[in-house]
């Protein structure tokens, strides 16, 4: 394993290479390979960013036929058949079925970025600074993103103010705690210290946070909310997004519409950077230019973005995701929950969660490095990381599924058996 | 000329395609073609992206071959196999070469985020909060480096605080200020109300600023008040690096070395998204995972990165930049600057800026109008918009860089004759 | 009445003067008088600035017989004999008794600047940033406490930032929280994006919020959150503290010990401007003058503020407190409340408000506007100003207290009439 | 010297008195006196809150017997005659005749507080946020007038977020730069990364920053470039007006009119706390209420306020601090600055400060301790309090002015003679 260039060059903020230790060569829909050949179920999925699998052969056909040619691939956000042909597809095909109505933003290719982008034009738009953002959420990195991540290990690294965000705790933190007639409360009571917001920012799914899965009830309350003090709606659906959930919008299954959507991770198709930002017409307050950066414009994206849609659609992969699933769900509800009376799973489409906290909070990461000696990828996530995420493609097979469950499964047994 | 998908989906941010309007279709080396068949030569680069051509033979050719594989494409930052040859061949074939001992950093593919993490990695180095940059600068639009960009516009954009930043007068702002001396004082002086800065952070030409070239014994000074003072010194090569001014880091010329290097656009070749953040070993002090991002690990920027790197030493493009550079000296002294004893000249390498301020601001803007109808693709920088920017491709053929020069001059034969 | 000079000289920002529309001249005791030679009965007491009644007689004297000499008036922080003899007074008389070790603090002379100085001392003593403060507090008007005033009025004033404060609702506001176990997440959970604060700040009655009384129960658990989390528990006693709640610190009937205590209004003894803050001895981390105020050394207030020590001591104010305290409340539960069953009473020592807001919040003005025609000066307090707040001096004569009540129970009387 | 009392239970904070260690009973005119029976000369004047002298004959008996009365003394912002009186007052004796039209505001009874009303007022007025400071400056020590303030020092003990300021150099700070210019370029540019402030603030003759005093045409044109950009221009005349100067605003040599102007200190005319903000009447944009505090109703302030613009008047106090100031600078001249060349003398009016730190920072602190020895209270000010400052009463007869100067002289001699 020839690991020594990163240990001397890289610098030691690398991360998930401490956890699976090894250098990857090839992957090819779920299973990755490494350079000693050996090869694993990814139940990681980039961390949701090549949700219709690795070189998806699909996306990656199209893909490669444009890259073929001498089709311009920099282009920034001057207009290009690719881009067009990815606007069209989106709006047609996604937003105009659903009778969604909304205009698209490139941003940077990143989530962070468009999580910077939204935030900019809802201020822009209420002339308010204040955002409210739940605990447990997970929005990125740059300092106005980070301002509304909750997560302190995050913060911490910034060394420098983050502000203008009020941190709600999320529904299932508080027992007893009405979390919108509390927001409610900050908005109508004179002595709440708390400036009215320009939006509400969430996601649907808190994924970091613990796959914590909002009920349809609360996201219908908040977007009730928000109307009724003009306040703009906000969804993160950078990884819940793309049918992770069920449906390509994580929001659907709650009937609502947000004002602003982010999204980014699995809409580049096969990990080709990319993130939009789709917000109702009404608010497209931007000035050109005003939030900008060089690789909006990347056309690998826009093609292999495109081809994600035709994929998706034509695959029946929302519904394939539901019934995947369900499979998760019965496997752990039968094998898995049976050998611990104080594990919980949480999730919906194919993101799951087996929380170990109640029985240790560093249970979950001995779980995912015993997994990848059985050659399975899997990741944490919530708080204190004391949660096993069950992360698969949304196309994975239904054998290389079932496999690699019994690969958790197998490795509960074993941790298990020293508790 | 298919616009309305645009016009009718995309949100009112886009911008260059405002002043470019029509919708492009391929592109190789410094030809850009549209759908209407006219071809335009490329005097903007991307914005400094595609520094070695669009879909660059070499660079092209080595990353379809990986692309044409099943290798891996989406790995966030776990090892494989191009980002070890990546890496390797940045330390190997560009900084040990020149003495240069850095580890090196992967945050989210832009510009912006890479900003964000060496800020971030001074701060928690130092301590300290502050950060000295530069009037005149463009460091990325995400909240933390927005507060060091200097560019109203941007900063208006954010309706939020902007903070831990001061902003020092570039050198050729203020007459008579010895700016170095300027930012001794403030260490100095208990009277300043300025907090010591955990960095100095600086592009060695401002681009955004009107094509600004900071002489070599200014970027001395600063290095050696950086180091007299326990300040890290970060320098934004971002559009400046991948030898746009002549050499592979924009700094070399001085003789200096950063302890922190921030760089993309041209780093990922052909306009694959990638960023990449340079630091010292000796103030590596981040923790896994305190700065992350989804697209980290794009493997297409690291084939195309590591081809790029060969594809210049191969072909001499440090040297080809200087010699392109003396033409379009040469020529705009000897062809253009005549027309009107007002236009003033800047620049270095390949990039050049014709400031047109002391005639009119708006000129510049007409001009890259008037050149676009002639076919050519010229943008404007600066003040106001004030500088016609000439950033051509650093392997531009010397008779397409002369017919693109001639164009400029014929826009500002017509355009001058009505001042 | 002569108020032209006023409305056409004083600055708009001018307040009480618009509710009791009068020109006052002499107050002794409970009574004031104006120049038209109309005397009220004062309910309102200076917002408790004047505790032991106006011009108190034996205060009176002490500072009288001091001014009357050549006395030295202004010395700032340097040593006199009448801030020796306070500080004496203060530690044996009412410190020692108590088992309270506390140094003394003396900033500029008023209650926010003591606040100020309490939330720096607490940041340098812990190293924290943050503060925790409650909804419905109100702490001052300079921009430090004023972030951590909860009123949104006075927040709006300011046009700048409001920072490193985080607002924890008040037991009262939100049914069914547990606030301290609330507050003990916001601590331990790795996503709620809350610092660990320095200290937590808080009024052991809020009287600006609507003279909401703290139990005891609740107020012996915020010590305890403290001290188990090494965070500073500091108590604004500007208003409740000198006797007004029955005891000389409004803690006292908690059985706790804080360790900053901020004082102001009545330590004074008539009026005289002072303000101190009392912390233990172990967080004295002041370097000399790092927080300092031209009025610090007013000597009058320290002769005073001794003379008001002795005299509450000798006359057993704490007693009478509560004793005319149950006049009060019995005049109020068996005269007032009886009239519409949805005025609520809330109050303790000599700190009493009648909530009208669930009949009109507007109500409490109109009461208070109809008691000053019928010679009663009395305020309002709360959420929308709608609780009528009975402050009287804590000597006042039992006589009086009964005719002012009878003039608050006849304007209740007069205006549900409308209701 | 019993001081144990302060030694044992007062705050570290405490920072004259060590100093100056003795304790002082009583004082009149320019003469104190402590427990011991020694006499000192003041030179400090109480940091300028007794330029009329301490116990001063007039105004003590005008205030005296009103105190001797049942007067009201507290009475918040409620009409009061005393405090009729005062604003009338300062209406025709002051303002009218200088042709000023302002309106008073009286905030809580300290600079700090009038500082902080003073800025909020600008930024309600002009919708902006930020302010322009000097470097130099001192505006107070709670958070929002901290902000302002340049001394490090005093900024450090916040440990908080000090914003929404930017500091300009002061004219002597940076040889060649036009200050004033400098400005305009922040305005213009827009590359500035500056906000257009709401107001400039400004001492014209900085005491904390080392008596420097701003040249008439430097005042004129501040005046000018707030006029030209729509900016507020605000002069804290706390310690240099009141006469200071020689004129009763520090401004009035410069034959200009501020937007809005702080006083207090000697406002109060024998240390009677008290503060007031002056605005021009069309910038009255006031919520009445919207900034207050408990003490701005103190009648003694306004009583002895009144006697003391009474005794001005009557005794000349303008033209003798002229006289006087020229007596300091005559006797400086020609008896102490010739004793060591590189000795500087700098002041205004009966403000004037030796500045040591070309020969030693440390010099002017020994000066002031040898002083203190020989009978004189003298104090320090300026960087790293290094220049030694001469404050006397502004009433000082010329025999204890003259003894003063030669002590100074024989301490400079003493101390000299080591050097």
């Amino acid at each position: 394993m020839k690991t020594e260039a990163f240990e001397k060059y890289e610098s030691s903020v690398r991360s998930y290479c401490r956890h699976f230790p090894t250098v990857f060569t090839t992957a090819k829909g779920s299973i990755i390979k490494d350079e000693e050949g050996n090869e694993y179920i990814d139940f990681f999925c980039g961390a949701g960013a090549v949700n219709y699998g690795h070189n998806n052969e699909y996306i990656k056909a199209k893909t490669l036929e444009y890259f073929s040619t001498d089709g311009i691939i920099h282009a920034l956000d001057m207009y290009t058949v690719p881009k067009r042909e990815f606007i069209e597809t989106l709006e047609t095909k996604i937003l105009e079925p659903r009778g969604f109505d909304y205009r698209i933003q490139f941003p940077g290719p990143t989530g962070t970025n468009a999580v910077e982008a939204a935030l900019k034009l809802a201020r822009k738009y209420t002339g308010r600074r204040n955002i409210f953002a739940f605990m447990g959420c997970f929005h990125g990195m740059t300092l106005g993103a980070l301002s509304a991540t909750s997560e302190m290990f995050a913060r911490n690294g910034a060394i420098a103010s983050l502000t203008d965000c009020t941190h709600i705790p999320a529904p299932y933190m508080v027992e007893g705690l009405d979390v919108v007639k509390y927001m409610q409360m900050l908005i109508d009571d004179d002595h709440s210290a708390t400036d009215k917001p320009a939006a509400v920012i969430m996601e649907t799914v808190q994924a970091e946070g613990g796959i914590r899965v909002f009920d349809v009830e609360f996201l219908k309350a908040v977007r009730e909310f928000c109307t009724k003090n003009d306040i703009l709606m906000i969804v993160d659906d950078i990884q819940i997004g793309c049918c992770r959930s069920g449906s390509f919008f994580s929001f659907e299954r709650a009937g609502i519409q947000p004002d602003i959507v982010v999204m980014s991770k699995s809409i580049g198709g096969i990990g080709m950077p990319m993130s939009i930002v789709l917000h109702k017409p009404e608010i497209d307050v931007w000035k050109p230019g005003e939030h900008n950066g060089t690789f909006r414009g990347n056309q690998l994206s826009f093609v292999a973005g495109k081809a994600a849609i035709e994929y998706l659609l034509e695959n029946n992969v929302e519904a394939e995701t539901k019934r995947k699933g369900d499979i998760v769900k019965n496997f752990v509800e039968k094998e898995i929950l049976p050998l611990n009376d104080k594990l919980e799973l949480r999730g919906i489409g194919l993101m799951w969660g087996i929380d170990c906290s109640k029985i240790d909070s560093a249970l979950a990461s001995k779980l995912s490095d015993l997994c990848f000696t059985k050659n399975l990828i899997c990741e944490v996530a919530g708080r204190n990381g004391s949660v096993l995420k069950i992360m698969p493609a949304l196309v994975i097979e239904d054998e290389l599924l079932l496999k690699g469950l019994n690969i958790v499964k197998e490795a509960f047994k074993e941790i298990l058996a020293d508790y």
